[in-house]
């Protein structure tokens, strides 16, 4: 569905914009490629295939459940460890390929969650969104984060598992790119999806917070000089630091960069990472970003 | 980021459009917003957003190395641990929501494994039929087992992670429904992975092996009679059980048995499961299958 309609939202502005247009290639909806669109746009009746899968299937939801309990785990042993902790933030400056992790002192605990597609599937706006046949619109998550409250759902094993770090004595902090103007919205969202209490400034950081956008680099800052964080979770890498959104980065790069021998170890063991194959940078490249010339094979005539 | 770009575009879109201006907030569009957004247009030179996702992507290729990794740890525990043992796999006759596991004496350990996209991704036959605009094509899958050997890669963080519970004293068995009439195929690709040696009747088990098909319960009991298996992996529920491919179940149902209370705390704990977006039963459900009327929301008029 994202092609679909970027295509069109493409093709419209290319209509209106001689000079931005040299920008993007001239997008031409072929046979082929609506070919291999089977499946892959809403139809009026049935989503987009990241949506059935992540949303419908039981392998989607497995996939979360199964991550919040080896989270729960992690950050269970650690609060009841007495060590001296360091934080799962990286520290000022740091970059995932140079990494430096403060020593935490004696801060509380903290666990610190991207909302969506993390602690909740936005469910009632996804399926609105893709029955209209559109892609993300703005105004319509706009309305979302005002009045979703009951209609997102806690992902699957996110409420034992924010049990099990809560009753471990360890906070739980949202850090999410939902606008700090529609605060009381995602507070109602995340404690009607059974979540528990979240609140803005305190443990729930929002785009606007800062001046720094989208970037949550600031802003986990901000928690970790008041936390010891032992753990962070997203769905996208840059709920672990910002680098991995780098302008202009490449698929291969980014990649490379996400699997560093300096933070490989994190992930599964301080960096959680929940599968999301329904939006977000993930879902980028062509054939020769996605595949290695190594690997292309044909079968024999 | 795949918000911002589309609102980016949505701008451009609207730029001409002065009415439905007022609808957006207006951010800039950045050339650098314009090239990441390259690869979500329908266009023959991309992939589908699944592919985009598992085999492109760093968040993809981190689901599966944290899975590994997670795997590897528990494996390995469970090997250095002297206590009897009990097996992975569900006692012939019991099911998912009423499971019994049988004791594993003094059977040596092993570990079964799913073959496609749990331990090898198959770029080379996805991007061949995804450039030809097909789905699956059973014949170009047959050409594909035979000699894709050096096109398929092993899957983030498998070699690390089979090399942990080989050195543990675990056996390393795949189990897959890939066809026994190729298995020197099968053998020599996951070879040519890196994976190490998998030899067809002792390490190796193919669909044709036996008269039950696509099922595996016969397989994972051929192999449960002479090892104790510890922990079992796959991307789809098949791979744990076949009751979860019962005929005639409904998405909803699927889902209920595979979080059924009897086997929940094993995802992750002696049954893990891999993330794949691309293909398989997860892949299906019109809308009020994969969302709930209780989370039906539209935004205010």
């Amino acid at each position: 569905m994202s092609r679909y309609l970027t295509i069109s939202l493409a093709i419209l502005a290319l209509a209106g914009c001689a000079t931005q247009a040299e920008q993007v290639a001239a997008p031409v909806l072929t046979k082929e490629a609506v070919a291999t669109q089977i499946g892959e746009k809403p139809t009026p009746t049935s989503p987009p295939t990241g949506q059935q899968w992540l949303y419908g299937s039981a392998e989607g939801t497995i996939a979360s459940a199964q991550t919040y309990q080896a989270m729960a785990q992690f950050v269970r042993a650690k609060a009841l460890n007495r060590a001296i902790k360091t934080q799962a933030v990286l520290a000022d400056g740091s970059t995932p390929d140079a990494p430096r992790f403060d020593s935490c002192g004696t801060k509380p605990l903290a666990a610190v969650f991207d909302a969506d597609e993390t602690l909740i599937w936005n469910v009632g706006a996804m399926r609105f969104m893709a029955e209209q046949g559109k892609d993300f619109d703005p105004a319509i998550w706009n309305a979302w984060e005002k009045s979703g409250a009951g209609k997102a759902l806690a992902m699957p094993g996110a409420i034992e598992a924010l049990k099990t770090m809560r009753d471990a004595g360890v906070t739980i902090i949202a850090n999410t790119n939902r606008t700090s103007a529609n605060a009381k919205g995602t507070e109602d969202t995340l404690r009607a999806a059974g979540l528990g209490e979240f609140k803005h400034g305190e443990t729930l950081f929002l785009m606007g917070d800062d001046v720094t956008g989208s970037s949550k680099d600031a802003r986990r800052s901000t928690i970790a000089a008041r936390y010891c964080v032992v753990a962070l979770a997203g769905d996208q890498l840059g709920d672990f630091a910002n680098a991995f959104n780098a302008k202009g980065i490449s698929v291969a790069d980014r990649k490379k960069l996400a699997t560093h021998p300096a933070i490989a170890p994190l992930w599964g063991n301080g960096w959680f990472l929940f599968s999301n194959p329904v939006y977000g940078p993930s879902i980028r490249g062509g054939y020769d970003e996605i595949f290695s010339a190594e690997t292309k094979w044909e079968p024999a005539p």
